[in-house]
């Protein structure tokens, strides 16, 4: 008995940003599979699919966002329940890995949780993992299998390009920990490059300051980070730049996790613009004037539809 | 180069119980190991280990309370951060087993999540499990290791007997579920079983009654569960019972969930006793007059202390 | 070089059950995948393919009947046969899984044999399983991947619906094990419910002996069961149930375990009809005249056809 | 909560050969765990350990002889209990490995169970493994941990060297597998050899003869072998060898599996004497006047006495 | 969204014998992946492919040859390249396995490295491994998955029968280890056997000579064996052969390691004619008059496409 | 049977690096363990320990030098014999981790070369790692246990610190990768920081040039980085740094690869100083006038001594 074997691609979505997940169906034609889901009350998870999904090439949307625990866990869910009915192959979709910052241990006896969420979605059943921009490029080694690694800095440089065409660029590096970044800046940008650094051990009154590495007076200042969290990182910049003689500061990151009144604070920091994309939902309460959103939807369905018809990612990114 | 080889116990607790950790701990003669927790300002969960754990042999308590997500992922990361800091031996301690209702498919698409739960456990470092009263047994086999299952029947049961010596009971399970349990207690009080089966068919009004199977007139009946949750069903049973002729209803269970306004609904249902431990916290606000709380405490401290010194579980409980 | 895909089923048997294998390969208009197949002096299993395998979708039909041990080894040796040839899926057919009673520690130092069954399968290569009314639906978590459960019941209730029309039923459940089971059936028949209980501490002659909690005078009973092995279970409940004045005893259950001389026992204990299925052989010394068997090949080659064509294996059961 | 670390020896049988097990025993000084065994009515095997055996080093005693493969199953469960009460080591003894000569693929789609046990010994629980005279060292390699691979044949080798001292020995290969045996026994007998060379490409009457490679004539032929089974490989080359002017023929076998009447029919073949270990049960049906046996529990108890000693093992082999 | 799902070949070679890569890919008619390598100033080796390798069935091709740590290095490097880009499904083409004769522990505290080799290319990301001739076939029980074992002795034996039609073959194992081998040349050649034992005990001037067991005076002696490596084997045994009385000896093995100077000693050794295959290459300062080739190419090619299409590969042997 | 478990230390070295192998087991008071290592003709390595190493706890040495693959593959091979012949617990040591550099995929296609050695460690039987001063910190993530990741900065600081006490430094990043290294650094000597910007896009004869960012006229400025390798960094920043007015430049880094002619390249680039440590063997031939180099024994010596007590191996760096 022979048949023909036929693929069929099917999409799902945890409940952490509906937003995006219809934006993405709707770039890719499809639907999202309806699902039963629901707490119960002791606080459980709970999700079960309304279709077959057996032989489907399911790509399971979730992202990093509050409360984080519960979606990371509901996605956990759904990879076992797609296990168990027979999807043939599972993708996951990060576009904020959970727990990114989490990658090494600083000091003994830490976890490195960013690890830990790459053997729990093995553990549930991913085969592959789809994400964007991860804090550090090596956190792909955590899965032992394909991850797709998209960057949205392109499109995010090409906002900044065409709107701040011919300005002086300086790319800024708000910590050490963001200067590879700022150097992939500098090269779309054609620009230098500044860094702030921190000095925790001056004395005094200087104790803890931030000093800028790099000339800044005159120019406009883009500052460059994976993500905008507290805030604190970015206003902090954006004063210092500014009191150093920079003419205009504007910040560009990928995620927008925006905690506590962060959209508040950078409001008043000085800065001119702040770039940002909906890799997290961005509630209205957070937003502010400076806020520019870009949608990611369109990188993601992309590469969705790349994996189902096994086209090169990489090619999306190809100049 | 040789040494004798010595043993070190350290006990750990996540946040999800600590009235249960200092008992625990008193118990033992032992100290919570110190440690520095916080949550991020996007809510991801952190640990670090204030003293060296290498070469110890640790047990992590935790359990399933709300918000139970951040407990669950909270110790996970507590044992991925043990294992990586070279602790010989990690048991995990669960007085009460997250997600052990979800142990099947009740249909198609369904998730099996408490053995997700084993496996991601297993995966972050856990080699041994100590939990009370699972949901149902078979979820000790969801585990690829040693498993301690506690049982806080014995002592439950030892209550009723000594507040109500001389009384004629029926020991009576709430639902079809539950049946074995119900057995087990019918033993332990020499008494004859009902249950209340549930009847879903009936038509017209009668669609979705409970009725009673076994006889309840003129009895002392103890409705027995391994949890309370919402409390539906021990309210539902109670009135059930009195309105069938039982003299008096007393409810036990090990678990006391207590979910939403369960104390309330209990409180007014007519029910003369319920019996449970303290496998997760009770706050005030759920307490209610007709409560009794048995400390599991000292259960858990005699169970750590046999797993440490090698000595046998099973002879807790034998008679 | 590209080529375009296309799947093959091969149907393969274990030497348990040929008559079952004969049925399921008729009903799926397939052939039992010719094997060279011995059994060495020393006792050994050896089994070799005669046709190539490679890329073939794989069911391998097994069950469990005496003498288990060698016929489950036989099983486990097809399996890795297989993998090494290159099957590209492999499903095993278990419609009585093995050791499916033990899926528990009733003690301490016991094993779990149903999880190490579903372990070993795993190792020897399945990817799948298909079964029949497992003892305890927890027995699906045993195994990390997908698990179909078929449901033999909803045949054996419209067989008793037919042949005893208008009856006044009362299911009743043999032990305390088997109480869901019986409210299921409760809910097909849209009958009462009643349920044996075993009194193990009663003194003096009534030691051990079993009481009827529920109503079953003047009613015909419906003893139900997943398996009728040494048919203890179902003689004591027959006489038993007539005793308390039941009009008439019929049993039902799935799997035809038939022990020893239960097939003689059964036909003395005034039982009027024994409903089972063929998921294991039935021999001839083992049926009596009471004995009505239905048979599973249909069920199991739909279930087979849908998972070759990924429909949905739950909607065999939808109503 | 400190203590010092002491280990604890705790040596298991099996039900396959109760002999060797009492007296390993008795060489150890150890008793063997008394434990709870029967086999269901079904024909599934049960064990449970009747002691506690948290922390133990467990050594547990199983071969292979009929019925092998409800022997091998018993083994499994053992582990599998074992594991789940917190043994803290488990070492198999397998003095006849099972399968031990399906070791490779001859043709397509054959399975290579002897890997597959070994596999299956991992997934119940087994820390290591413990054997003597594997039919080819590269089984060694099959398990993935410590593997203590015992030698009979200094044994075997020095009772043919003083029982037959200065007889002018010729080593005979009975088949090509077993030329490197042979050479090695050469060497320890400082002898010729000679091989038995199959012909099956020989036509008509000659199709399928035996002839001897080497000189015989004269001589005392010392047939070397890793077990005898059937006995027709050790009659055709005693029968091959006396006719070919062999003065007289001896053999030696470490692994006495003797299935059918073999024993019948090595008696009459002309063999002067065949030297056997017993590391499976030999019944009186099978024992025949030639035949003489070494008994193999010194070796076993040495060894595991070194394991347990953390001593070498290798050491018992060094001249 | 559904789509008929087609499979693709690409096939892959690293650096250790690009002209057997070249045959290859003429013979399937496909072309080597470009791929950028390099070694850093270091030493460590680098690849990436520059193509697009998502969703291919690949095919990798290395051998063993020296620097053989660097090759197999460089293969693993591939594999977890492969697998880390998606490929569907990767076959290891090892025409000389690597390490193969580490197949097991001569003395305690050897490694068992041909099971570590095949535990290395799992970890890598190996689905499947295709080899020539290995060097003892339990080798294939050391993969836990599918391994198509080629064989090219009937290459070399039509190749010795077509040119030697009509000789009084005898043919020679040239040490314990190969007998088997020698075993199925002799009945491809319809020949008689012989094989030289070592005698290490003999004393005095006879220490560690080799004698000839078998007749081969007068007669064409075809010296078989899996490789030759240093030629001290081959050397020495046609030496002592001609020395016997043989006419003239050849030599036959499907592995040409020749390592040093082999070449020029086997040239001086009296040899008549040597037959090896390229499954490792021969450079031209290891080569002699008296040396024969024969592809491997062919044999390989027709493997991969068989595998590509799902076809039988133990049919290409089958007579 | 019981007995008190001793533990003890052996320690195994490849032959990577003899001198810092002596000098470790000088540190410790221990000796290296014999062993019979031997390279075969055709290049495999081969390994076996003269002493038994059973229960033993094993620090097994081996670094990344030329050859790299061949002391790789040998430290593995060493790991796969020390698993197989029951050492207890197998502590990889590796001061200069191989493959560091492979830590993420830049482009497509490439594989995570430290992730897979890791994975091949542990496949090959590692249960824990010690290295030194890792490329990223999130290499510690590869390994699914513990890693103790010592940090020889604070002796280079401390040798930096007292031979240049009062000088005006800068520390600079010669890269952006290094810059985090180099914000340590400015807190251990209190200074500010400069980095070195690669500017790609620039173009004419500014394409690829590099520039300074931050202040270095007339300012020791000291280069840090991890390891010196083929010296274009170094040489490239020092010439740049001395030509933007910096008084003098050292250099410091933990790894001393030094390929080919780098010792002579830097030697002439004017540098004052570079200070190292032997984590590598350095060769004479790539030793220098202005090199100072710090041994790294007493740190290695000190960790395994504090894992072998199960002491805290952070506690080494607390300050």
């Amino acid at each position: 008995m022979t048949a023909t074997v036929t693929k069929r691609m099917m999409f799902f979505s945890g409940g952490s940003h509906p937003v995006l997940a219809k934006e993405i169906a709707a770039e890719l034609g499809a639907s999202i599979t309806p699902q039963t889901e629901h707490t119960f009350a002791n606080g459980e998870s709970f999700v079960r699919f309304d279709r077959s999904v057996r032989g489907c090439d399911a790509f399971v949307l979730q992202t990093e966002t509050r409360p984080i625990n519960t979606w990371l866990l509901q996605h956990l869910i759904m990879l076992d329940a797609l296990k168990r009915a027979s999807a043939k192959r599972i993708t996951v979709l990060l576009p904020f890995y959970p727990y990114s910052r989490q990658d090494k241990k600083h000091y003994g006896r830490e976890p490195i949780t960013a690890r830990l969420v790459a053997d729990m979605l093995a553990t549930a059943g991913a085969d592959r993992i789809m994400t964007v921009d991860l804090h550090t490029a090596q956190g792909q080694g955590f899965f032992d299998g394909p991850v797709d690694h998209l960057r949205a800095q392109p499109m995010l440089a090409e906002h900044v390009l065409s709107r701040y065409a011919g300005a002086n660029f300086t790319v800024v590096a708000p910590d050490s920990g963001r200067v590879r970044l700022a150097e992939t800046w500098a090269e779309l940008l054609n620009a230098p490059m500044a860094i702030i650094q921190r000095r925790d051990t001056l004395e005094g009154e200087h104790k803890g300051i931030h000093t800028v590495v790099g000339d800044v007076e005159g120019r406009l200042c883009v500052v460059v980070d994976d993500m905008i969290d507290t805030g604190a990182t970015v206003t902090g910049a954006t004063k210092l730049l500014l009191s150093e003689g920079a003419t205009e500061v504007i910040t560009t990151a990928t995620h927008a996790v925006l905690s506590g009144d962060a959209g508040e604070r950078i409001a008043a920091c000085g800065v001119k613009e702040v770039v940002l994309t909906d890799t997290v939902p961005i509630p209205d309460s957070s937003r502010f004037p400076q806020l520019t959103v870009l949608p990611i939807a369109p990188l993601l369905a992309d590469a969705i539809q790349a994996v189902f018809d096994d086209d090169s990612v990489e090619g999306l990114f190809a100049r």
